[in-house]
């Protein structure tokens, strides 16, 4: 027994050791609500890859079919998970059509497993698509689940995010590259012009009852605002004015009374609409998604 | 010190770093949901057992004392999780009464640690079930717990659950042993003759309102449909009809229209029934349980 | 290459991989719900410090802005979680005004990572402060995230409480000491006198309809109620009296018939009132909050 080969083997454990601690983070997404077995069958499959795996959900309160509010949800929370997590989108109406099985790999280094369907329109333009890959499913599939039509979340997405997360396969063998393209959702866009600021409104920040605009910060910034400001702002649902009134741009929601509204910039920095501890969307009746517009002007 | 007790030591470091790295998962099911700290606290009493384990849900969204969904539920999940595995299902409607508290070794290696009241009816089918003991109550129970009546999911079962799954007691150590059997539901089973099949709705694919039966993939087989086939199906609730209708037997629910029925093989290769984009369950009135029957012949 | 050296750097990898094995627990609470993206930023920032962390969900169904809902989630799952798990609790209606973001220790060793409103009432009593530090914001905060207003949970508590939980700071590089003192919420506390028992309501088994009191098993043992014994029940809603009926201090749900009242003492060992197998909250229409009080006295 030589002491360079202990120390080779040693210098082994520790590394494998150090990629263990390393291994990346699986980010579950799907419409299928926790009151079945499913979500926990996807966590099965995943552990049974690798015990190691750190499995994580976003969301699995994804309305049924709805891909806009997938999209928007990984455009949230992406950027604050470390380059490498692995996130799996499992939102799919279209489950035996034409779509493709595909695995993205952004700019920033983050992978996400998802049905080709519009899931990433709003990733793509946040991180950047630097490939995209069709998976290959003669060898990215839970082995003895070829019968099965109806549950690629687990037998195919699960099983592909795992083996990607827990370094069993690189990316290259997913599947053939397709390029850097990927179905789009059409959507409004946040512009300025005379004086005014249009945008839409993508989603309601649920729990809370606030809207939240497209309205980004650079946006925003060319009508310059500052603190304390009244703001006119106009709602619309196509042609109709659902809401109009005149509300202060604020730091704070204390710095409102209790029940008044107030303009402010969410978590992800856009301009939204609230009422200090009430709820904006249900007293004013607005809802989120491409019809409804939002126009913005300073008083 | 000598090159080989090195190596001895270091050998042994890599091995219990492996022993860490194959920890079994610990997968937790109840009826208590999420809106209070139970099922936090059943998970701080398993972390207290060992750091080391990994700690998952299956539901905790079964129906109030619903035994049979519980059964269900762990009948649909439990193959997906790898041998070792230990569940912890605690609906358990007779707490205090004199239904045993165990844990059930299967064929697949998996364990269950439950009141003994039919929660392990269906897994006895599908798994088998090698050897059931009962907990021995003055050796797997919380420290200092004794004084409580009413949480055994968090005093006895998390407990018992997290040191089988840690390694810090064997199967052996859970108790007494008892044999084989575990109490069972009585359910009408699916069956073929005269050219229809029979069988129940045990469950509902409760998000998007599918409705599942129990007629398995070889029983199916003796009708010997083929995708595009048009069947006949009947769904009685008692003696009353609920639904009678025609509808193909389908791939993907993408090959009907939106809105059309389609009865199709669900991820446990069971025959349900589906509408394309919507609510079979909702429309029609059909809910699951021991009175709900269904017939199915070709057209 | 010296043997003594291949073994201190050998000693050294074990106990890294010791050190990894025993990191604290990070649990979660907060009323953001699970329908968006909030917990899982929360979630990618911790996890982004440090990929051992071992992260848990208290709850996140606290209702909108009820601090006194969350003060009783704590107490009622602390204890049950080891030494030095780390607490971040974000229910905050006071958000960007003057209350201060603090870390409690307690006496027991755990940590509470919360805004200062009221959150830590209970835990204060159960379990005892022994430091508050109020957390230095320019150094305990996610870096890059200083332009944004209103997300305190993800940018500073979360970030905060898995830097103290992985051990990347001592809790003395929290903040500056405030001294052991935390906002309180007034409540009525339990008693004995001329025979009754009083107390209030603070909380209900929500999943079950099960009425909780605050009386404790010393100030119940003043009744000296065996069971068996039947107890005059009186509840209250400020002066009206919402229930009176006689019921037995039971041991279990089994020992009364289904649908039937009796008392007994819950996991955490408070007087408490149930229906076997139905909702007494539902029923005689209790509910919970300072307003709500309970008499009780030996028939």
């Amino acid at each position: 027994m030589k002491p360079l080969r202990t120390l080779l083997l040693f210098i082994t454990c520790c590394i494998s050791t150090a990629a263990q601690a390393q291994s990346r983070a699986l980010v579950l997404q799907t419409d299928f609500g926790l009151k079945d077995g499913a979500v926990s069958a996807m966590k099965g499959v995943a552990f049974g890859v690798s015990s190691d795996l750190k499995i994580f959900d976003l969301t699995h309160e994804i309305p049924a079919y709805n891909i806009w509010e997938a999209a928007y949800r990984l455009q949230q929370t992406a950027a604050y998970w470390p380059a490498g997590t692995v996130f799996v989108s499992v939102i799919d109406p279209g489950v035996g059509s034409a779509r493709k099985s595909v695995v993205a790999q952004t700019k920033s280094g983050h992978y996400f497993v998802t049905p080709d369907n519009g899931t990433l329109t709003l990733i793509a333009e946040s991180l950047g698509i630097t490939a995209v890959r069709e998976i290959d499913e003669q060898v990215n599939r839970l082995p003895g689940s070829s019968r099965s039509y109806t549950f690629h979340g687990r037998d195919v997405y699960a099983y592909t995010g795992a083996r990607l997360a827990a370094g069993v396969i690189p990316f290259d063998s997913v599947g053939p590259l397709l390029g850097t393209g990927v179905e789009r959702i059409p959507y409004q866009r946040a512009a300025f012009s005379n004086g005014i600021v249009k945008g839409n409104i993508p989603i309601l920040d649920v729990q809370f009852g606030n809207v939240w605009t497209n309205i980004d910060e650079r946006t925003l910034a060319q009508l310059q605002p500052r603190f304390g400001d009244q703001l006119q702002v106009r709602i619309l649902h196509g042609n109709k004015v659902v809401y109009e009134g005149a509300m202060p741009y604020a730091a704070t929601f204390a710095s409102v009374p209790e029940g008044r509204p107030l303009a402010y910039q969410n978590s992800l920095m856009n301009l939204s609409f609230a009422l200090n501890m009430g709820s904006f969307a249900e007293k004013f009746k607005v809802s989120s998604g491409p019809a409804w517009t939002v126009e913005v002007k300073k008083k």
